[in-house]
């Protein structure tokens, strides 16, 4: 069975490819199939964007399809950035842009008093069969935001998240050790015992 | 396990109950957990419908959630009114207007030519569980659409869709027989496979 994941992220369809890559006969990439197209994203949780790109393109191609969406949930900001966690400062995208604004809320709620700095990166992956059936899985790993950037690995709010389980900021890991504990290495985890 | 079902339909909750109700401690509908909640369904398909209203009522009370999306695809349309069935003539939905627009967009197709009247009755369930994963699965039933009303029982297009599997419309049949060969009741049973 061949399979689209509905990303071009080499990263991902890497670490996709690593852990799903023996239950499918290969999973190609959108570029690998020519295939050019925008997703709209506009589900307001996880699990719901995981879907809709995974449906989208699974009618696109006629291919299995899998897709992942992830993001950064933080306690004290009711779960902000969440889905909005890539465009959190706006369009376009920028990773600089994105970590100076969550330093800026934080500072902002912590002038009273102090804060829970909680938080954690959550993924979900979905796959959507041409039958018409489909599963998803969630993962996540817990941390803490740091008041200050640490390490230059990663990209994202990763120098601002010190991960519990590594001890260390995700920009401080190296890609290994990153995805032995990463939010999408467990969620693709659930979602292989489910296949 | 207490699950929960996204909606108030009696019929829906009786067939659901009657196909998944001993994969479950109790199957509740909203009323009876006191939720009242207006989902915004936004999703373009049925896939990505089922799991919105499934993923906000899992949220929402904290239980597994079971959604259904369901509709009429009509060949000659490019599969409209798909997920707009209930409202293809506007809202508040109406069934006479539904089907009065069905009818007219039929005629002034068949002005030109001969049209091609197949069209299937397609419904999706999904089911969300509180630890972030989930499963969904579609049944389909194929019929013809009629240029006259007939029959009494049933609801929305029903007295124009000829069934090819119980050679009347779906208005003509008794609950009982549409049962046996419905697209929820197929949804269901494949869902039930995969629990």
């Amino acid at each position: 069975m061949k399979a689209v994941l509905a990303s071009n992220n080499a990263h991902k369809l890497q670490e996709i490819r690593a852990i799903l890559g023996d239950c499918f006969e290969h999973i190609y990439s959108l570029k690998e199939l020519g295939v050019d197209v925008e997703v709209e994203e506009n589900g307001k949780t996880f699990v719901q964007n995981a879907i809709i790109k995974a449906d989208t393109i699974c009618r696109l191609t006629g291919l299995v399809a899998i897709a992942d969406d992830s993001g950064l949930e933080v306690e004290a900001l009711d779960g902000q950035p969440g889905v909005y966690s890539a465009r959190f400062a706006g369009e376009p995208c920028n990773d600089d842009a994105n970590n100076a604004l969550l330093l800026d809320k934080l500072h902002s709620l912590e002038k009273n008093q102090p804060i829970n700095r909680k938080a954690r990166f959550v993924s979900v992956v979905a796959i959507c069969y041409p039958d018409g059936s489909g599963k998803y899985a969630e993962g996540f790993v817990e941390g803490t935001i740091l008041d200050e950037y640490r390490g230059d690995k990663g990209f994202g709010y990763d120098p601002l998240f010190y991960c519990n389980q590594l001890s260390k900021t995700f920009a401080e890991a190296s890609m290994e050790e990153k995805n032995t504990v990463s939010h999408r290495a467990m969620a693709l985890q659930r979602l292989r015992e489910m296949l």
